[in-house]
């Protein structure tokens, strides 16, 4: 069954880190999204194309922005209720607020009301897919998946692996670790929209016995991910490198076990050498840069610049990265994003700082062919976002004309949606064609 | 009239920086606040009070946070609609955005529903007082304190000087300049609860003969303030001492022209030398930290340990500084506070937070023995905060008995609060007892 979307359409076709900025986004000021059985079919100007599609219902929102589903790349689901947890750096913060919380998700039916939970915010917040860390329990891994999959959210996760260094009711083994990794990538990854990511919580978690475990599942299940940390904090590359002797850097930690693959998400990456930088390039593998987070836990600032240059290019995405964020808004995100650049001379324009969030979230997933732009045949995960939610926005935007007409107006609201939006702004959240989220 | 208002409240007695802050904090689980005439008359126990007032209209909020309305320590009434303008550092971003738009205040009518639309914004957001900028125009000043007085507001503004290094439609001499704050002063200076501030933009954009002047109308007027920028940004630090190159640092600009004094409000000072330091707080100066906009536009991270040092005490107060600051909310102010203070290794506890917007800044604006806090006879300046607005602060704050009962729960709901926190969080702002602002 066909059906429409109609109104004001951005997306990028192409990355404006690299390519002149006003080649990469697609703004059709009066545009006709139709879609088949949840996927794309045509994305086209509303006079051009309409007549196509006579008998097609379309959801028709002028005023209004439209644009791909957000990406959260990286981002816990047991940690929602730690939010905003006070006055520790990471390695405390995990001892103190994160272990006892991540305990409770032993038990299936909290962690599937927190699942069910987070995933309706992350809906409200436009994100309709995100990287997301679960517990080390595999039952939080089911809880997560059976409410992604009730959803239909193209969703990646995976259960956390600790063998050390943390609260002995938190551990596994390496073969527990193996078996039950196992048995979830068989019943979860690429059942339905479902993707499993191996999840060593970090290098300081796992023994070389896990991580070697860890890359030895990447080799059975080629298609899966690595999702970890990498680099946040100096006391954590410190302790790594004490607990790695014989590895030279925090990267070669994971190389060594095979997993800087170009399917791995690492998390952070603030504090990387240029060799390191230079080898995840080569490898093809993404960082999730996490704004709210690194400031909050006060871990550092991200070098966007070096990660995004020509010479090495690392795949980047923005992450939420709840608990230690504290926002699950991408919007806000992007406006922090915006300021820990700002620090370091760098500027985020607003279609950079959202092809972050769309297309090039993507392409740190390596979801480039199912999501992130409106190109027949992806997905059809769209969001609706109002610029005129809040009064200050009213008044702030209250100069554009509506429809926007040119580049430069687009660009001006998209940057005052990243630096005044929350999850206020969300109109409407579609989930492969349908409607999962409703303002009001 | 006798007028009540019941629930939970909590206000600072000391200053938390220099005290225990169990001592400096008061916390009544159930208290009674009794208003006379706009006046605070008694606050205490509900049950050890109520039967004297038993006549007496009472407001009860159970599950709320009553608390003395915000005190925002610098902005700029005329730069709400150029919030979140893009890409630019400090004198660039004046010349851009700044200047045109302030351009637009030499129109009365343009002013006057500006200033309208601002402080009804303050209200939405909790704040009661603020220490604000107007234009270089009169009539700007005019417009605002007749909105502030309308509201009867307590509300600190003064003409702005500038006669150099700005557009010429913008700049007025120093005679000029002089014979317009001087009646600016007469008419508004304590007129009902307005207060007038001497305002040289900064030392930019001011000649030595213009400073001078504004030091000689302090002598004249010895009640009024002097509100200005310092130290913001290296550029704007480096381009000061170019113009007065007799000068040895900024603070010493000021000094020369008599215009560091114990009512002196410095917007920023990012970039003090121990030196400078000291002598803000020998003056009795004040600091308003403003660290949405000191990110925003890439300043720089304030060093609010330096300035709440035991050896040379400064008072501070924070600053929203919308236009270059990112929110009128003084919660999300206090979020992005805690981050700039983390990356610096300082900790910003909630108690510490919510002093600085309250008692803090009242005795950075001179205003203690009016507003700040809830003992009688101050005026009664109040706002009621509904920690469960969002279903995330829902979630998050659902472990916390209602109502709370123990020191540790207020600061980690109130730590919440400051972390996810913003207007939507405010149920009512209260104005010398009236309720000016509701929630829906």
């Amino acid at each position: 069954m066909l059906k429409g979307i109609r109104g004001m359409f951005l997306d990028f076709v192409d990355d404006p880190f690299y390519e002149d900025e006003k080649k990469c986004v697609r703004f059709l000021a009066d545009g006709l999204l139709v879609i088949e059985n949840g996927t794309i079919k045509e994305l086209g100007l509303y006079e051009n194309i309409f007549s196509k599609y006579r008998n097609c219902q379309v959801d028709h929102y002028p005023g209004y922005l439209i644009l791909p589903g957000f990406i959260d790349a990286h981002v816990h689901y047991s940690q929602m209720k730690i939010i905003a947890s006070y006055g520790k750096k990471l390695l405390d913060w995990l001892g103190s607020y994160v272990f006892p919380e991540e305990n409770k998700f032993k038990d299936y039916e909290y962690a599937r009301a927190a699942a069910s939970l987070f995933l309706d915010e992350l809906l409200r917040n436009g994100t309709t897919t995100a990287a997301v860390f679960t517990t080390v329990h595999p039952q939080s891994v089911d809880a997560f998946f059976e409410e992604s999959n009730k959803r239909d959210m193209r969703m990646i996760a995976g259960k956390v692996m600790m063998d050390r260094q943390a609260p002995h009711y938190l551990l596994d083994t390496t073969e527990q670790s193996y078996e039950e990794s196992k048995r979830l990538i068989r019943k979860w990854h690429g059942n339905g929209r479902q993707l499993y990511a191996v999840t060593p919580r970090f290098a300081i978690t796992s023994t070389r016995q896990q991580l070697n475990m860890a890359g030895r599942l990447k080799e059975e299940f080629p298609g899966v991910y690595i999702h970890t940390h990498l680099a946040e904090n100096v006391d954590e590359i410190r302790l790594t490198l004490d607990l790695f002797p014989d590895c030279a850097d925090y990267v070669k930690v994971y190389e060594e076990s095979g997993l800087v693959t170009d399917k791995s998400i690492f998390a952070h990456g603030i504090h990387l050498s240029d060799s390191e930088m230079k080898r995840l390039s080569k490898a093809g593998s993404a960082v999730a840069f996490c704004p709210t987070s690194n400031l909050f836990l006060g871990s550092g600032l991200f070098n966007l610049a070096k990660a995004k240059s020509r010479a090495n290019p690392v795949h980047v995405g923005v992450g939420t990265d709840v608990g230690a964020g504290t926002t699950l808004s991408l919007l806000r995100t992007l406006d922090e994003a915006y300021k820990v650049l700002g620090l370091q001379n760098q500027k985020l324009s607003a279609f950079k700082g959202f092809y972050l969030l769309t297309l090039g979230g993507a392409r740190g997933l390596s979801l480039e062919g199912k999501i992130g732009n409106f190109d027949a045949g992806k997905e059809a995960d769209v969001v609706v976002l109002d610029p005129r939610t809040t009064s200050l926005q009213q008044h702030r935007n209250s100069h554009h004309p509506q429809p926007l007409s040119n580049i430069r107006d687009v660009s001006e609201q998209l940057f005052a949606l990243m630096c005044l939006g929350d999850e206020r702004v969300v109109v409407k959240t579609y989930v492969a064609g349908s409607v999962l989220y409703s303002r009001n």
